[in-house]
Formats: C-alpha cells, structure tokens, sequence
C-alpha cells in the first residue's frame, strides 16, 4: 500500500520571502525523489482562488466583518482540502504550502483579536484531526519585513491588498501570535530566523529539514 | 429607550412563491406603522451577495464541497447580520428576510446530508442566540414546486442555479427537512399551505401574522 504523504507548511507575515524559500524547500525535497504538490491558503484551487479574491479585495464599499473573513478562511480550507490537499496526502505526494491555519490564528486570532478557543472550533470543524506534519516559521522584526513588502510592491507596481493595507501594529500582532503557535507546537513548528543573508536561511533550512524529515524519507 | 425590532423570516423551496408573498407581508406590515427591511439570504450586502455569486455558480470546473458551501452560507450570515440585520433590529425597524438558517438546515442538512449537529454548531457560533422571532414557511408539493420553476426559468430566460439544478429527491429532502424543522419549534415556524390560490394564501398569511404580532405591534 502507498504510504501517505507529509503535509508542510510555510507561514510568515509579508515581506518574509515566502515564496523564494518555499520554490528552495520544494527542490530540495524533489532532490530526494519526493513528489511534490506546491499550493497556497486562501486558494488552491479554482473555487478557493474566488474566496481568496473576496478576502482580499478591498473594492467593496462595506467593511467585512471578522467572523465572516474567518468564516470565509475556513471555507476556503476545506475546499482546499477536500479538492487537493487529502487527495494528494493520501496517494503519496508531499503537500508544500504557502500558509495554513497559523496564519488563522496569527492574521484572524492576533490580528483581528478573535478569541483562539473560537478559530480552533473551526479547525477541529473543518480539519477533522488532520494538521501538518511540519511547519517552517519564517520570522523576522516587523520594520525589516515591512521595508521588504514595500520594496516589492514598488518594482511591481502592485496595490496593497486588505491585509498588506494594515498597520506596524496589526503586524507586531500577528508575528507574536506566530511566535506564540510555534512556542505551543515545538515538536510540529520550526523558527527560521530570516533576517540574515539568503545563503544563511538556506543553511539554516537544510539543517532544519534533514533533522525534521530523517525519518519519513 | 427604542423598542428593539422583530425579526421574520421567509422560507421554502424553489417555485413556492416566496417574492409574491414577501412583497405582501411587508405591505401588510408597513400599512400597520411598522418600518420594514426587506432582504434576502445568501446576500443582503454588497459582500454577502458576492458571497452568494460563488455558492450559485455553476460555472467551475470543480464541485464544491459540503462543508465548504456550508461555511460560505454562514461567513454570508455573518456578514448579513453585522452589517444589516442587527443593526436594523437595534434602531427599531423590523426585518422581513427571504430564507435564513432553516434553509441551511433544509439545503446543507436535508439536501446535502451535513449531520443537524454540525450545521447547529455553526448556528451558534455565528448567530450567538440571534434567531427569527417568526418563520413563514411556505409549503407545497415538490412537483407543483418545479413546475412553478419551470414556468418561472421559461418565461425569464434564465438559466438554473447550482440548486435549481438538483434532482427531485433533493427538493423532497429540502421540504422534509423544513417540515421538520416547524415541527420541532411550533411556536417560531408557522406552516403556511401555498398549492392554494393566491388569495386563499394571503387570507391564511393575514390570519397567521394576526395572530403572532399581536403582541408586537
């Protein structure tokens, strides 16, 4: 019988370098001869990709309501799920994401200041159980992040969304509630200090991965 | 101090003559000195009702899943009811609203088959002891129901929904379900029999809002 695969995740405010290190994590873990489906929250697929518009769209004349954005996060999810993630998992392939339900209770919990006991109602609603076999916090000082996030909006030309519209202390928020997941689930979430050179977090995420994934290789 | 409003819900299935008889009700309430806010589930708000976009969409080439509808019903409701329908109960109007949480429980639980107790978790925690002070639920035959739709689709041109399309035991678990859900809260839900002609209905429709506001207006 085929051996499930292992569910990743990444997590990190703006500006962190999610996407770089996640493309690095991905190869590294093909180089091992690991399938590997690369996804992102909110979205993944067709119909969670039109939730993640209505979260971030910040076109409607009309404020959204936190429990509907958190409603709408974990909507998003179990599509995500149902469609892709336990799919994948359960024929083998290794599931690499671009945030998940620590992002939940960073942006949602933190951020929006609902109360923790009230989103892990929702993750035991929708996950039923399943959560990642690893999660790579890539954490930085909010300033340093915030420039990075500016830096790349600028060579872009892009809008801010509604979250990258918030301010420094919607963000301090947010990475405490990170830092605070990773300090409750030492065993599932490793701390990657990002602020150092690419070269450095690469190193530091190799050594993290070989510890981490020795045993389910 | 201003008296807080009442809150009347609307519901049944497809082709039951939901518009006909709101329009109606809240004629009767307005000619009473009542201010009345008529509006509608999924939707009601700008963001609610793009919200309802994506549960009718039938243009994804991808199902959706259950509990991803469901969550999208009720991230729907929470903006709904923050935005609209408190507010409104709390300066005194009344809210005369085209389907709410029984038509989840007829939809989501009878349609689809999401257990009562799941679809009351959610009630909980979205609505935290709000519901409908009265509940007219509209009843006929399915069949008589789809032909009515039928006629309706005809005459307007359009094309079917993602509900609109379902079978016909799916509406016959959707008219089970609401029965059951009146029978098991008599003094909230009133049955209203609507195969009969237009003004039999709305005679019955008088005797029933009589009869329940009196102690309101």
């Amino acid at each position: 019988m085929q051996q499930r695969g292992r569910f990743i995740t990444l997590e990190g405010s703006e500006g962190v370098g999610k996407s770089t290190n996640l493309a690095w994590v991905a190869e590294w873990l093909r180089s091992r001869g690991v399938e590997v489906v690369c996804t992102r929250e909110p979205g993944g697929t067709p119909r969670a990709e039109a939730i993640r518009e209505l979260l971030l769209s910040a076109a409607f004349d009309e404020p959204l309501d936190a429990d509907a954005e958190l409603l709408l996060v974990f909507a998003a999810r179990a599509q995500h799920l149902a469609q892709k993630i336990r799919p994948a998992l359960e024929r083998g392939a290794w599931v690499l994401c671009d945030r998940f339900t620590d992002a939940t209770f960073a942006y949602q919990g933190g951020g929006r200041g609902i109360a923790r006991a009230r989103i892990a109602e929702l993750e035991r609603f929708v996950q039923q159980g399943l959560e990642p076999d690893l999660t790579l916090l890539l954490d930085m000082p909010v300033s340093a992040a915030q420039q990075r996030l500016q830096g790349r909006l600028q060579t872009k030309g892009e809008i801010k969304d509604r979250f990258e519209q918030e301010q420094a202390d919607f963000f301090e928020a947010v990475r405490r509630e990170y830092l605070s997941c990773a300090a409750q689930a030492p065993e599932r979430v490793a701390v990657i200090d990002v602020s150092a050179s690419l070269e450095t977090v690469q190193a530091a995420l190799a050594t993290c991965l070989e510890e981490r994934t020795r045993e389910w290789l």
